[in-house]
């Protein structure tokens, strides 16, 4: 089976090192031999340490008639669009590992597709064979939830976060130091990488569509050392959460920070692993633990795609033979979304400014759960910050509470919010 | 796809009930309806409430030609045996739960299956997919070790005598009554269980054959409180861990409980729940977490081997498409493990003895690393209790160090000795 490798960075450089270091025993796994034959590059002039050529020009590595299945490891999202499809067009397999890709075009790419192999398990928290685990191996079951640690640049940082102390500015740029982040960290820190994520595991859940612009996407810049504090007191750890989740016949996603009980199990994944939780009716809760990205742990679900490929096993694309003939899963409007609160409010330390904060929230049917009020400090301006929680209410009324607060002269900053998952 | 349950017992009875239940999501995501038509038991007379018919005629149902697959939920070895060779030589598909049989005849079956389908997802830890991630997911790598919790009734009394301070006997009460445990425990507790299912792990990770006489198996009737205790003073949580690692060119495969330090997510699997740690030389470290027994966790695997099997999604029973080329493993010798060890020792309480026993562990290559002596308590006429760790050592030395301490006259009680894992 010969492979071109379309892009050799991080991750395809890696794929090229495994399978030539591997090939033996993935000779035996798959019965074929799997090879490399050719790598393209944008700059040919790099120096790289790779064992097979590389060209930049990609049209003449889409022309080969000696490739027989091509790993797409470029990145970006029109092009590879263009270029994937040309290819299954030509009925030739495809692997990719990009996210982006398949969060905007992965149902015009099953349209293409049809019967010829498609591969994506990287996209998804590489090291974890997640995709293969809801597609197959949970197949049985209506999934009541998928929730999960996707991006491991965020947990990171969150990580040093609650257990080095740091603020989110030193703890991003430790991790860029440490080459976990990219320079421009919006893609990691703001969640629209794990929205991704998300999406393309929905699609298999639930058979739901959605592109990233359908759905809540929250990041984790404002988190501060205040909120981890309180989180701490109350047995709660932040973590940034990919949730799916089916309520009656809808389906919510969304992307945010979130609390979570410490004594979770997604709340002990912790730095830059990945964690996915997934409960089903029959099977109840399981969670999948591993590394969410790196070179290597990617490739590793790279080839095994290829590997799949060379022993002709193929599952339909997202796990369904027939399109759902259920009753059709929906987004749930953003508004509808119901959970528990944490809010984060500073305001002016006068008498009856609690009584008024009540007010507006009862009257929008928030309740206060626990409370904290943070001791004033000593030649503080700014007022006091209070901290608590509330019991499930509705996202609509959150946001209405939010807005009513911004506007009271007490309110000396815009109240901060933190969505509160089990 | 017309499905004969051959034993309607625990499991048997949920397959048929989610199979029912779930039957529009199975169809969509199988391409065919899958219909359970018979059951075989072995007492018709039993109430039970289940919706397809029922027959204690098991050679009529082995006659039938209606039948597309077999899923085999008797329990036992040589029965079971004999019915699926005789089903599987017409050809005939063949699920199973079955790790007894497995561990013992699981290369015969693979002869005789050929390109007959054969799952058995449901036989190691039915709430994870282990299987399928080892065979498929992460079959890119070379497995370094496959390290987990695989019996949940150990875990249950494990973890009701770390957290609640239960004895032994009080836990493996408590476990019965929940019907955790059965009336005889001791394929659980004596590790027997967690053995057959390492074993057929192994001849995915690694190609190795084995079967449970050929390996180390050690139960966790043993453990005392005072273990509990000492381990918790050093960080550590006491689990019973089935391991297969590879060591040179051997793999070594043992059962046996293990202190794992605190802070390992393998620690963190509680109750009955288990869970399974894979490292591989590309992706790195991953862990999976689930239900590992339970009718309905079980048949969440049953049911994904039949939906594998309607796809037409087939991979190698082993995931060898062909017999292994490498240097054949070999499992290590029991006297070649190298590792930490515990140990627990009841002495006179007199001048000398430590010198003494300090003594034989040097001229046997042991060194101490940490050292705990119980305070002695008030009246007790039966010695004083000493608890050590040594740093890795061979456990061929170790046992020379037990059968000459057990000798001496100051030691009150054979030692007790628990392995340290990571
Ligand atoms: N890195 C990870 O940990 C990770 C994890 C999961 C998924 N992914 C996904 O995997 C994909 C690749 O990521 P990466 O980190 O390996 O990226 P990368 O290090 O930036 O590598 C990209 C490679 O593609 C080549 N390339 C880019 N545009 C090209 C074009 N127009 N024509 C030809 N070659 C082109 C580049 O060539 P030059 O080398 O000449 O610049 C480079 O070799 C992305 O979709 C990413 O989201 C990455
Ligand atoms: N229970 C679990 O959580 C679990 C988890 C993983 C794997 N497994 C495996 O799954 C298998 C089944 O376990 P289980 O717990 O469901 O067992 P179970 O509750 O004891 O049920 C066994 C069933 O098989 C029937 N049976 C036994 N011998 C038979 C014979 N000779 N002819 C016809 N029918 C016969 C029994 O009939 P009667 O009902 O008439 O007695 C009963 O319906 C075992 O291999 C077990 O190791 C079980």
């Amino acid at each position: 089976m010969r492979v071109a490798i379309l892009g050799v960075g991080t991750v395809g450089e890696q794929v090229a090192k495994i399978l030539i270091q591997n090939q033996k025993l993935i000779t035996a796994r798959s019965g074929k031999e799997i090879t490399p034959v050719i790598g393209v590059v944008k700059n040919l002039n790099k120096k790289r340490d790779i064992g097979i050529p590389l060209t930049d020009d990609m049209d003449a590595v889409l022309k080969r008639d000696d490739i027989d299945v091509y790993v797409e490891l470029m990145g970006g999202v029109d092009y590879p669009y263009r270029i994937i499809s040309e290819i299954l067009k030509r009925k030739k397999a495809v692997v990719t590992a990009n996210k982006a890709l398949l969060a905007y075009h992965r149902y015009e790419l099953q349209n293409i597709a049809q019967d010829t192999p498609f591969g994506f398990e990287a996209s998804v928290a590489g090291g974890i064979p997640i995709i293969k685990t809801l597609r197959e191996g949970l197949s049985a079951n209506h999934i009541s939830s998928v929730k999960g640690i996707m991006n491991g640049t965020s947990n990171y940082i969150l990580t040093s976060m609650m257990q080095g102390g740091a603020s989110f500015e030193r703890a991003l740029k430790s991790a860029q130091e440490l080459g976990y982040a990219e320079a421009d960290p919006t893609f990691d820190v703001g969640g629209f990488d794990a929205a991704h994520k998300l999406l393309i595991l929905s699609s298999i859940a639930y058979g739901v569509y959605g592109k990233p612009e359908d759905i809540l996407i929250e990041g984790i810049e404002s988190i501060t050392k205040e909120d981890i504090f309180f989180a701490q007191d109350f047995e709660y750890i932040i973590k940034l959460l990919a949730i799916a989740k089916k309520v009656d016949d809808k389906v919510e996603l969304r992307v945010h920070p979130a609390l979570v009980a410490k004594d979770k199990m997604i709340a002990k994944v912790d730095g830059v692993m990945n964690g996915i939780s997934v409960v089903g009716d029959a099977v109840g809760e399981t969670m999948f633990y591993g590394p969410g990205a790196g070179g290597s742990a990617t490739a590793s679900a790279v080839i095994s795609d290829l590997i799949d490929i060379a022993r002709d096993v193929k599952s339909p694309m997202f796990g369904y033979k027939i399109p759902l003939e259920l009753t059709p899963l929906e987004l749930l409007a953003q508004d509808e979304i119901r959970t528990k609160y944490y809010f984060r409010l500073t305001v002016d330390d006068k008498m009856g400014v609690l009584a008024k904060i009540t007010n507006i929230m009862s009257e929008n049917n928030l309740s206060i759960d626990s409370f904290l009020q943070k001791p004033k400090l000593k030649g503080d301006e700014n007022g006091v910050t209070l901290f608590f929680t509330t019991h499930t209410s509705l996202e609509l009324d959150v946001k209405r509470v939010i807005e009513i607060l911004t506007k009271q002269e007490f309110v000396k900053e815009k109240p901060f919010m933190i969505r509160i998952e089990g």
